[in-house]
């Protein structure tokens, strides 16, 4: 059952179309893309597990992972405080504060000292956790930056945290044999599977996503296991679009309606 | 014009639908694949080029390569002594001893001391080659290995080579913003990439091929860049069959008949 809360100034409600549940999101720049969406439909978390969220942003992946799976905790870290405040209102508009805590602090300090109580909470948690995800940011610092403080430059620029930062938070998080998934862009394979792998997080699956079938990929899903056996699949591609402006069948399963 | 050639016991003649070339095969141990169709269907080779197939077996790859490009020379390298002859009397009965020369010898010998008249031929060459290819075995050695002597063994393990060392080679071969060009299978894609890397040769373009458009890939083809800047593309997927036993389009287009 949904609880009503009061939104701020330019914020709305998105509905999930799960469970009832909604979102809260404001301009373009604090909503969730099309990226977050495949990345938990792509994400496994079974029964019991505890799964954290690296960035993230509205708090959009733990709360779809809660709506399709039946894990028993979800954490996101995010280091933008209004950010994170307006996840916590969705996680609470939700009702599922029992199931997920957002912690608002900087990813980078789980592997190292850190006197922010929320990070020291998700520190208890190193080497136990069995899930991880994160949308990080896809574009290296520098590159064709205009506003370096906007929380969409945050989002899409390497500012606060490499994919290196990324790569070994959750390798220090994830149990042995835990898997860690990511979604990025296909321009930095190389460099994204030169890191998973200095982070003893071995590349198991990668799924090319497609706009159109005749196109170049412009994202790719990726999971990695920590401490896993060498042995990688390029997984059936996911296609977006039927034609331009008709959604594929597979999304329509992903979005679910 | 085919030359008339004395086929030895077990031989045949297959068609190539190219030029009205022809190859001499024998068994199914002395036959090309599909892998290295694609792979010359996917090789660029330009004006004037010299292009350089590591491990070339039956030489389909430089002669599919001859007859679809404007290259100036085509070499292929091939540690099998009978396999290597096979070859040769392909490029003689094809009449294009002038553009193709196939060479019986190790490719590791090619970045390191050796008596062999051909690879010290090749190795004035050094860095100066602009396309290299190879199809090169795909499964580690002792990993299922029964006969090892067998060409087929030899074609398929790691025997006579490793990636590495494959990687080496053409590393050793290309100028300066040369090409190489692989055919792999995608569960050793990490290990691929961080070979390529470690040899200067940066993964530039990944194409994965699907038997079906509904399974996980079978093939990659890659195209790396001596020295190039680190940027890769996941590109359109190839899909082999539209249903089973039907070929899709770009099969067509590819063996050109």
């Amino acid at each position: 059952m949904r609880r009503n809360i009061k939104l701020k100034s330019g914020e709305r409600i998105d509905e999930l179309e799960r469970k009832g549940y909604g979102i809260i999101q404001r301009e373009k720049k604090f909503c969730f893309g099309m990226d977050a969406v495949l990345l938990s439909g792509y994400a496994l978390v079974k029964k019991g597990e505890i799964a954290v969220d690296l960035g993230t942003g509205t708090g959009i992946i733990p709360i779809l992972l809660e709506a399709k799976s039946e894990g028993a905790k979800f954490i996101g870290v995010e280091i933008q405080p209004d950010m994170a405040q307006m996840a916590e209102r969705s996680v609470y508009m939700n009702g599922l504060e029992e199931k997920i805590k957002i912690i608002c602090g900087d990813l980078k300090e789980i592997c190292h000292e850190t006197k922010n109580q929320g990070i020291k909470e998700i520190k208890k948690y190193m080497g136990q956790i069995d899930a991880v995800t994160a949308n990080p940011p896809y574009i290296k610092s520098g590159f064709g930056l205009k506003n370096p403080g906007e929380p969409l430059a945050i989002a899409r620029h390497e500012l606060k945290c490499t994919l290196a930062d990324v790569c070994e938070a959750a390798s220090v998080l994830l149990t042995q044999g835990g898997r860690f998934y990511m979604v990025h862009r296909p321009f930095r394979l190389p460099e994204i599977i030169h890191e998973l792998q200095s982070h003893r997080l071995e590349p198991k699956k990668i799924k090319p996503v497609y706009p159109l079938i005749d196109r170049q990929a412009n994202m790719i899903l990726i999971e990695a296991v920590k401490d896993g056996k060498a042995f990688c699949r390029i997984e059936r591609p996911l296609v977006i679009y039927k034609e331009l402006g008709s959604y594929s069948d597979e999304i329509f399963d992903i979005y679910g309606y």
